[in-house]
């Protein structure tokens, strides 16, 4: 049986949604946030590019093999239109070891309004160089 | 006394200026192609996320000081609707040693409908491991 797709009233909702899935390794509700359209973009960090459900939905699968995936996302910059929603933000990550580099993930995740709420179409995430930057120009919590 | 802004009339358009702006190193025509909105993010591969014009301006400057940057976007995936363009490519660099590692760039490059033509509100560039892979869904040049 399909999981059960929530429905977003907004962009907003459908990130947390998609954090919050993350962080249950829940693939089923992880995957019923994308957009019903073949044309979804998926890249993890320093990975290839990835297109579509089956190869987003592969990349998932492998991913929770190891666990859940604990990212905070914070120092959100958006830009809205009707139908689309921009999202740029800095995923904090559950630090596991001291030794872990000094970098920060940056990702750019968009959502479209669909008949069934708001939708995940492109979700980049790469790593940047160094510690996470203070945003200067939004020094609190966003929300 | 500032660049003339071209108007263009699809986010295909705007795209194709972005790049030929970067390929003759032309830095007032390449600020003219973003948003007028200090929201807009650039984020380069590997490089820490800026946001608004002075911070891009800048860091093309610092760029363009090295030279023109030759960058051809391939393999085109897009979402698009009424007043946003989210474009996913690859970003075919020009070579320009034998010894460079085996890497691709991969780009989202997301376009707002103004009224002054479509322009830029997010590139956001970052490196993926191996060689660019082929395009299955699409082999052949898009547009």
């Amino acid at each position: 049986m399909p999981a059960k797709k929530q429905f977003n009233g907004s962009a907003d909702e459908a990130e947390a949604a998609f954090y919050a899935a993350l962080a249950r390794a829940d693939l089923d509700a992880l995957m019923a946030l994308w957009a019903d359209d073949e044309e979804i973009v998926c890249i993890h960090p320093g990975a290839p590019r990835l297109i579509g459900h089956a190869a987003i939905r592969t990349s998932f699968e492998t991913i929770f093999e190891r666990g859940s995936v604990q990212i905070h996302p914070t120092q959100l910059h958006a830009t809205h239109t009707m139908a689309t929603a921009v999202h740029s933000v800095i995923e904090q990550v559950t630090k596991t070891s001291d030794a872990m580099p000094e970098v920060h993930i940056l990702a750019t995740n968009v959502y479209l309004k669909t008949p069934h709420g708001w939708r995940i179409t492109m979700h980049h995430a790469s790593v940047a160089a160094g510690k996470a930057p203070l945003d200067l120009f939004k020094a609190s919590v966003l929300h």
